[in-house]
C-alpha cells in the first residue's frame, strides 16, 4: 500500500537471487522505496515494475543509499567483489549472504576499514516464508546494535529479527549451529525411513506425520541438555539416563540389521555414548556427551 | 473413583518397575480392577494399599486372570521367564515390554502355540506421562486386531493407542525407528551445543529454545520424504535441493573447524548426500538418501 507520500525507510538490495527476489518483493509491498541491483540485470525488471528503482553499478547503488545497504549474495567471495571499489563511508551495511563466523568477523573488520557500520544476518527461512510472518520465519543478527535498532523496524518487514550479540560472528555462528542440528536430525529420519520403507502395509504417510511428531516433542531435551551445560550438572534433571538409552541401542542395532539396513549415520553417537557410560557417568543425560566432541588441537 | 460396583475391564499386570508402576496407577485411578504381579514382591505394597490385589506368582496371576495379562517387564527373556510354566489357553496377552520387531514376531507365535491371543506395545512416553493424555504420550500397538478393539478403552487408561496393522512386529518396529530418528536428533543437538558452548557471551538456555523450536519446525521434512518415498518421485514438491544442502555442508564443517568441534557426527549422512548428488541426483529431495542405507547382504 504505497500511498505515494512515505516516511519508511528506504532500502538499498544487492543481489536478487531467489531469496533476495523474495526480501525485494515483501520490502516493496511494505511500502519501502526501494533501489535493487543485480549482477545479472534482467532479474530487476518485475522489481521495477512493482516501483523498485534499479541501478546500474552496485557502486551506484551504495552512493545513493540513504538507508541500509542489504547484501543477499551467493556467498563472501561475491559479497568482496561486489563492495571492491564501491565508497562505503558513512553507510550501515547489512549482509544477509550465509556464511561462517570467521568471514563474518573479517568482513566486519573490511567494511569498518572502509568507514561503515556493519551487521551480518543468516536467514532462518526459505523464499516463501519471506513476508509471511505467520510462517515462524527469522534471521539471526549480530554486530552493531545501534545499527539493528535504528533500522529495526524495516529489518523485521521480511522476517522475524534475533539479535544474538555484538560479535558479527554470532548470527553466523546460531545459523550454523541450527543447520548442523538440523543435518544429524536429517540423517535420523533418514534411517528411521530405511527401516520402514520396504514393510508393504505399513502407511508412509502416518508414519511420517508419528515421526514429525514425536521428533518435535523431543527437541525439548536440548533445554534439559543447556540447563546441564550451564550449571555444570549433567545428573541435574536427568529423566532418562545415559546408561539406560545406551543399554537399548541394542535393540536400534538389531532391528537395523534385522531390516537390511547400515546402522552408519547412528554409531559414531551411540560410541560416544557407550564412550561415557565406560567412563562411569551413566547416571548423566546428554550434556556430558559435548564434551567429548572438540578435536584434539 | 471406584464406587465399589465396577463394571470396568479388570486388568492383571506383571511388572512393576518405574513403567509398569506408573500403569498400575493410571488404572487404579480409573477405577479398574487390578491384579499385579512382580518378581520383587516389595513393589507391589503401594498399589495393595491403593486397592491392587496383589499375587503370589505370575502363573497364579494369569489363572486368575478375566481380563487383559499386560506385560511391562525389563526385556524380551524377562517375558519368556515370567510367562514359562503358566496356563495361557484362552488367555489376551498384552506385551508392553521393548523389544525388537522380530523378538515381538517370535513371541506372538510363542504365545498363540499356547492357545492365546496376543498384541505387542512399544510405549512412546516416559513414566511421568503415563495417566496424562495431555501430555500426548502413546502406545504403539500391532497384533489381534480383535483383542485391541475389545479393550481398546482399558489401553487408553494410561496414554494414547495408535494401532499400526496386524504383524505383531510393526508396533516394536514403529517404536524403534522413533527412537533411531531420535538418536540422529540427539547427535545433532549434541553437535550445536559443543559449536556454541564456549563462547562466554551467549545465551546457552534462549540458544536452546530456539534450536528445539527450529527441530520441530523442520521435522516436518519427513512429511515431504514420505511423500516422495510413496510417489517414487524423488523430485516433487522439492523446495531445497539436495545440491544447494551439499554445498553448504562446508559451511558448516569450515565453522566446525574454527570452533575446535570434530564433526564425525554429521560427516557419514554428508557423505551420502555427496554421493547422491555425484550420482547426478542433485536435484531431488532428501528422500533418495533411504536407497543408499540398505546394507550390502
Ligand atoms: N534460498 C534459500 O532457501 C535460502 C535460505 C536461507 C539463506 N539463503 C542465503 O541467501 C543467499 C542468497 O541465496 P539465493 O537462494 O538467493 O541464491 P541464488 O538464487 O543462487 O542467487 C545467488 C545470487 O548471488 C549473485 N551472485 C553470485 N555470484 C556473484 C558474484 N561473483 N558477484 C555478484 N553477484 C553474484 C547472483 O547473481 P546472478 O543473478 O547474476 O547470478 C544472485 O543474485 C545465500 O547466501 C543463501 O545461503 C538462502
Ligand atoms: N521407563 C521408561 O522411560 C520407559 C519408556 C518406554 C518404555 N519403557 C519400557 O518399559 C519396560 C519396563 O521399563 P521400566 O522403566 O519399568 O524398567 P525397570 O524400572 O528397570 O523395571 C524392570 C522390571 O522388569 C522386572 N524384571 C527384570 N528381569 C526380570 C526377570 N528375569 N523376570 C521377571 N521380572 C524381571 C523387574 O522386576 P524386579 O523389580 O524384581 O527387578 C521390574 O519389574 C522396558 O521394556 C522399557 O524399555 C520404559
Amino acid at each position: 500500500m504505497d500511498t505515494g507520500i512515505t516516511s519508511k525507510t528506504p532500502i538499498t538490495l544487492l543481489g536478487l537471487g531467489d531469496m533476495g527476489t523474495a526480501l525485494a518483493h515483501s520490502w516493496l509491498a511494505a511500502g519501502h522505496p526501494l533501489t535493487v541491483w543485480n549482477r545479472t540485470r534482467e532479474k530487476a525488471e518485475p522489481l521495477v515494475r512493482g516501483g523498485a528503482r534499479a541501478a546500474d553499478t552496485a557502486a551506484e547503488a551504495i552512493a545513493s543509499a540513504a538507508g541500509p545497504v542489504v547484501l543477499c549474495l551467493l556467498d563472501d567471495d561475491s559479497v568482496g567483489e561486489t563492495l571492491d571499489g564501491a565508497d562505503l563511508n558513512g553507510k550501515d551495511v547489512v549482509n544477509l549472504t550465509t556464511g561462517t563466523p570467521a568471514q563474518a568477523g573479517r568482513r566486519a573488520r573490511w567494511v569498518g576499514e572502509r568507514g561503515a557500520r556493519f551487521l551480518d544476518g543468516g536467514i532462518m527461512a526459505v523464499p516463501p516464508m519471506i513476508g509471511r510472518p505467520e510462517t515462524g520465519g527469522y534471521v539471526f543478527y549480530s554486530g552493531d546494535r545501534e545499527l539493528f535498532d535504528r533500522h529495526r523496524e524495516a529489518l523485521e518487514v521480511p522476517a522475524g529479527a534475533e539479535f544474538v550479540g555484538e560479535d558479527p560472528g554470532h548470527a553466523a555462528l546460531h545459523d550454523i549451529a541450527l543447520l548442523s542440528a538440523m543435518t544429524g536430525m536429517l540423517a535420523g529420519i533418514t534411517h528411521a525411513f530405511a527401516l520402514v520403507s520396504r514393510e508393504k502395509d505399513l502407511d508412509l504417510a502416518r508414519f511420517a506425520g508419528l515421526l514429525a511428531e514425536w521428533l518435535g516433542a523431543m527437541a525439548g531435551s536440548s533445554q534439559e541438555m543447556a540447563a546441564q551445560l550451564v550449571s555444570g550438572d549433567y545428573t541435574e534433571g536427568v529423566t532418562s539416563n545415559l546408561a539406560m538409552m545406551a543399554a537399548g541401542n541394542d535393540s536400534l542395532l538389531a532391528t537395523a540389521r534385522d531390516q537390511g539396513v547400515d546402522s552408519r549415520l547412528l554409531v559414531p553417537y551411540m560410541e560416544l555414548m557407550r564412550h561415557r557410560v565406560a567412563q562411569g557417568h551413566g547416571d548423566e543425560g546428554l550434556a556430558g556427551l559435548v564434551s567429548l566432541l572438540p578435536a584434539a588441537h
